[in-house]
């Protein structure tokens, strides 16, 4: 990434722990790689982006909400596939015993050493009637990409290179030693009961969307909804990532926002495109520059293995283009899988058209903690004003930790008196925040940059007509309005 | 426990299930023992009851909110004593490998077996010069678990009774022949990377409190908050329990709600006796009976390692007394380890007293499951009408899953058209329940049995003066309000 972009993620993070919104995960032992904390003000922000979405998502008459456990039976991630697919190519050094995955091995090659596997890959492919020529003409990252693919598959190409004494190892500089590439599971495993054997292996669950599938026909049952209806949960999920990055982005523990909505077969296209629009708006509603998001198809060719089709909603982070939440047409798959795996039925029966069907299920998939991330990097802002630089946090009023934040003006005259009592009035209904310590500019500064939406000022205008002043913290701009008119007023600005 | 009380508790899990409060996880694969997954209305209800909890904790100046991750620092856990302190004692068959905690094994006897049992300890205490005399005068219940919680310590003691051939394995049948006992460790574990070896290992958090611990530095810092101040957090803990027991109140997933107050040493009794009273009342405001309220202190010998003093706030459960709350006074054990383990400074400089110190912690630690478990108990009635038995929660109208239910006494003359916009309105703000199947009577029901504390109901009238009744759940008496003040004669009832 560009270095003023990379400064600008960096700027993010300084921030968000100098002002207790994100730590590092058990940071006194030198962090846990891949998981983070949210602080004080991190916790209210997520707490906030999770209450709209759920808000968004269930308060309508055909969603439920759900809250399935983290461990499951073993058997919903052998029907869902993830024990057979969930997978990532790993190599061990036989010298060293260095456990690499296989694409990041090759991503670590410099440029000489990136060409001479190309060409071995050519070469083989060459020997053995491959199309050579339409792999040379690729760029050399797809030709890496390519080459480090097909090894997976065929052990062969790797002996071959390993023959050529291209790859060495990054720990011991062995070179080509390398065991043929297996497969490695990237979801978390634990041992249910005292006995740590095969029988008893459990696991993390790697999103929350099976928790759902498996409670279709309980919710149905309960609720008594019809088809089309969606289920929507909100949880943890774990994913073993060798490679963890960009802060928030690439986590091994992290949230997401999921919905299932179960529709008859043949009008599944026509729920695809309403919630993919339906999601997008959510983003902008709650006031994510547009500019920064776009629609991303998934090509036919490389949907996964249940998808008829997919779009990822992308923002546009300063490592560039990244995926917040994902919209799929997953078909009839996951409860096809389950009725087979679990002898179950979970058809529908449609009482209208005398009919039973395995619904469609159209899947909004996002993440809490990238959405999180995104609605940060988004609010962040250094305005040059004329003599100094206002870090500012433009977040909707809705999302912002603190809804306004008390100021007296000065401590004596009875209005640190007043401010208080309004700040204890306003504490029943809201995140507040009260300073009485500084100047009122410091003051605004300080809530600025946590993005506190509103700072209300008591001063010596107060003690006369019962005013106070609201500085609105995107334009600075100021109004006087009745304290009795306060509360209402803030109610007013946080309805979205 | 009593026969009508078991039933009752019956009846709970029943009704749970129907109308979507609790299911058993993973059902359609038989479930995953000591896991339950909470359905369109326990996901409402367990939000409300974190929703309480969190804003009671920390809409206030002095306790500030965390949300730490599930997967931790190993190093945490041998801090705080859990990696050598957190198991329960267990054996194996040496015939056929079957493995028992110790405790469970010997319950699991029969009252011969049950006597011999304590007859050959008390005859091994004789031997070795141990107080025979007060063991044989104590409870047969409690001659077991002494001599069961002896056997840990001291293998010659199981051996003295494998000689005799006492104990028989419940799998084989095989006699005298278990292995010395051996401690086992409840917390789960995993692994972190592609390696599965011991440098690998990470632990599923069996507690939320040392998050908190290890940012205590991180968020005094951020939010600089002077001592005394908490910290509070909520969150899943798992462990990993040999005995999963009575409905949602020892599960392995759970939910807990902690806060962490840290003070000067000194200040610390006074602090928990605050703390422990305003806990109590937290229940009590919240609709709980306090008639089935208890405070448990703990014996000062039977306090955990790290505790000064201890009670449990306990509720009284079909199946008897339980905990839903304990309130600890930690002592600085826990910031004095994670010092001594992480080599970082957490001690604390008093400004104003000019002295350093590390704080002593009192902790609230709330289960969220069982503190819903213990609601949905106690607001369950079954009321003798005259014609009929009218199922009832009577769930505080913050906590209950549906705030308010509207029923157009008839679908036509417009008086659907009417309630179904009174609906959307209200939505906006509130998990409201539109109805228009079946007669009033029984769709007063239906939301009795869910706890709904009103039922609005849209009548002829309605169309002439723009008033609505309004049903109260537990008087079942009406009153008469215009349609326009409804919403903020909602929010006045929702208010605690």
């Amino acid at each position: 990434m560009a270095k003023n972009q990379q400064n600008t993620l960096e700027k993010i993070v300084s921030l968000s722990k100098r002002r207790g919104f994100i730590f590092q995960s058990s940071e006194i032992y030198s962090g846990l790689n891949g998981c983070w904390d949210y602080g004080p003000l991190g916790v209210e922000l997520l707490r906030n982006v999770k209450e709209a979405w759920w808000k968004a998502m269930t308060y309508r008459d055909d969603v439920e909400g759900l809250d399935a456990s983290i461990l499951m039976h073993p058997r919903v991630w052998e029907a869902s596939g993830h024990v057979e697919n969930f997978t990532d190519p790993m190599v061990d050094c036989k010298q060293c015993k260095s456990r690499y995955r296989l694409d990041v091995l090759f991503e670590s090659y410099n440029e000489k050493r990136q060409k001479k596997v190309a060409d071995a890959y050519r070469d083989l492919l060459a020997e053995t009637g491959g199309d050579a020529e339409a792999f040379t003409a690729l760029p050399r990252e797809q030709q890496i990409e390519t080459a480090g693919g097909a090894l997976v598959d065929d052990a062969a190409v790797l002996n071959a290179m390993n023959a050529k004494e291209l790859l060495v190892c990054p720990n011991c500089g062995g070179s080509g030693s390398f065991t043929v590439p297996r497969k490695f599971n990237l979801m978390f495993k634990t041992f249910i009961g005292p006995v740590e054997d095969s029988n008893a292996v459990v696991y993390l669950r790697p999103e929350t969307a099976q928790g759902i599938f498996v409670n279709f026909a309980n919710v149905a049952q309960a609720t008594r909804q019809k088809v089309p209806f969606g289920i929507a949960q909100i949880g943890k999920a774990f994913r073993n990532e060798i490679n963890t990055k960009n802060f928030l982005f690439r986590t091994r523990e992290f949230e997401q926002m999921e919905m299932q909505f179960f529709v008859k077969p043949g009008t599944d296209d026509d729920w695809y495109e309403q919630w993919h629009a339906t999601r997008l708006q959510w983003f902008i509603d709650h006031g994510m520059n547009p500019e920064k998001l776009r629609m991303h198809p998934h090509a036919p060719d490389k949907l996964a293995h249940y998808a008829k089709a997919a779009v990822d909603i992308e923002y546009e982070f300063p490592f560039g283009w990244g995926e917040i939440e994902g919209i799929h047409n997953r078909t009839n798959f996951d409860l096809s899988r389950h009725m087979e795996y679990s002898g179950k039925s979970l058809e529908y029966f449609d009482q209208e058209a005398g009919e039973k069907f395995v619904p469609f299920v159209i899947e909004t998939s996002a993440g809490a903690s990238r959405s999180l991330m995104a609605f940060l990097v988004d609010a962040f802002e250094e305005q040059e004003l004329e003599k100094e630089t206002r870090t500012v946090l433009h977040f909707h009023p809705k999302l912002a930790p603190f809804k306004a934040a008390i100021l007296p003006l000065v401590n004596r005259d009875g209005m640190d008196d007043i401010a208080m009592k309004l700040y204890r009035d306003l504490q029943r209904d809201f995140k507040v925040f009260y300073d009485d310590s500084g100047s009122v500019g410091r003051r605004y500064r300080r809530q600025d940059e946590v993005g506190t939406p509103y700072c209300v000022t008591v001063d010596s205008q107060t003690l006369e007509d019962q005013t106070v002043t609201i500085r609105d913290r995107d334009s600075m701009e100021q109004v006087r309005i009745s304290m009795d008119a306060l509360r209402a007023w803030l109610f007013d600005k946080l309805a979205v």
